[in-house]
């Protein structure tokens, strides 16, 4: 099961996380196993186990190779929309049957520990990936070196998680560019 | 089953919307029933749907209730400072075992048809309980009356979900301010 992307060991993978997601959203945290994630593949637990110690790993790893599918770091050349990509990219993977999945397995497993941890690494990973986009900005001259790229990631993230699941509604098309420049106008005057 | 408070039947409601927290948090909103409610508060059956015909609009008045007693609307002269205010008692409300019930129950059931509408009128009023605190600074001339009041309170609290529900890291009692100001500032130049 090493990664050779487009060959038969790809292939598996995706059904494996692909199983993984289906069952994390007919079943929640709880009702998942290992063993049953192997079965909806149609492959050996065994092999799973090889690559998996725990169905919590398994299922960071899912999470964090659709996100990182689902949510690029764009290249536009301009801060204001690599920002504007990016929350249409979140707009659309938060109202996915995926994405709506993971976020209310996130939110029951509020107080599983051996999740907070693996939920912790897996927001520094994004922030992590996003910060480029924060750097060429700086390189340009567009941004002060100051700023605190993760929090300026969560006043911009925060409304689309809101809007989905507070509020309950729908989030239009126009929301991310509103976003952008509210946040932008307020780093710059700050 | 009148409201007067301080006296027995405000007592009584009180019992009865601590037992439905309650039992949210222990059985989530599948499990719960008017029955088991009055079970619970230590109240007849009976007595619960004469006032209420049934248990989505029971929790609606019961988080109506709370939240606007957790989430009062402040009056302390100046907008930043009012807004500040709202989002430590959303801070305070959103860490509190009431309030992370509260938020699971609304994710977990977030494809139950009946409780959209309830959720939607109950944001509705909560951002028209809210809409005082700009109405006056709009007065005191500190706003443009041309602004989206229920846009800002989105993106006021939206942090707080995700650093609460998403991140999963603490909320100190800086983080307030931060948003506040970052917020304010790009609303002054955009």
């Amino acid at each position: 099961m090493r990664r050779r992307p487009g060959g038969r060991s790809a292939r598996v993978q995706d059904a494996v996380f692909e199983a993984t997601f289906q069952l994390l959203g007919e079943r929640g945290y709880e009702g998942l196993s290992i063993a049953c994630i192997a079965e909806r593949a149609g492959v050996h637990e065994t092999s799973l186990y090889r690559r998996w110690k725990t169905k919590e790993q398994l299922i960071l790893d899912a999470v964090n190779q659709r996100v990182a599918q689902e949510i690029p770091a764009p290249d536009t050349g301009v801060l204001r929309s690599d920002l504007v990509a990016v929350l249409q990219s979140l707009r659309l993977f938060l109202q996915s049957r995926v994405g709506q999945a993971l976020f209310q397995t996130a939110v029951a497993t509020l107080h599983v520990p051996e999740l907070c941890a693996l939920r912790q690494e897996h927001w520094q990973d994004r922030c992590a990936h996003l910060q480029i986009l924060f750097d060429r900005a700086i390189t340009r001259g567009e941004l002060s070196p100051q700023v605190d790229c993760q929090f300026l990631l969560e006043m911009l993230s925060g409304i689309l998680y809101m809007r989905f699941f507070v509020v309950n509604e729908p989030v239009d098309e126009m929301l991310p560019e509103r976003v952008v420049d509210l946040i932008l106008a307020g780093v710059k005057s700050s």
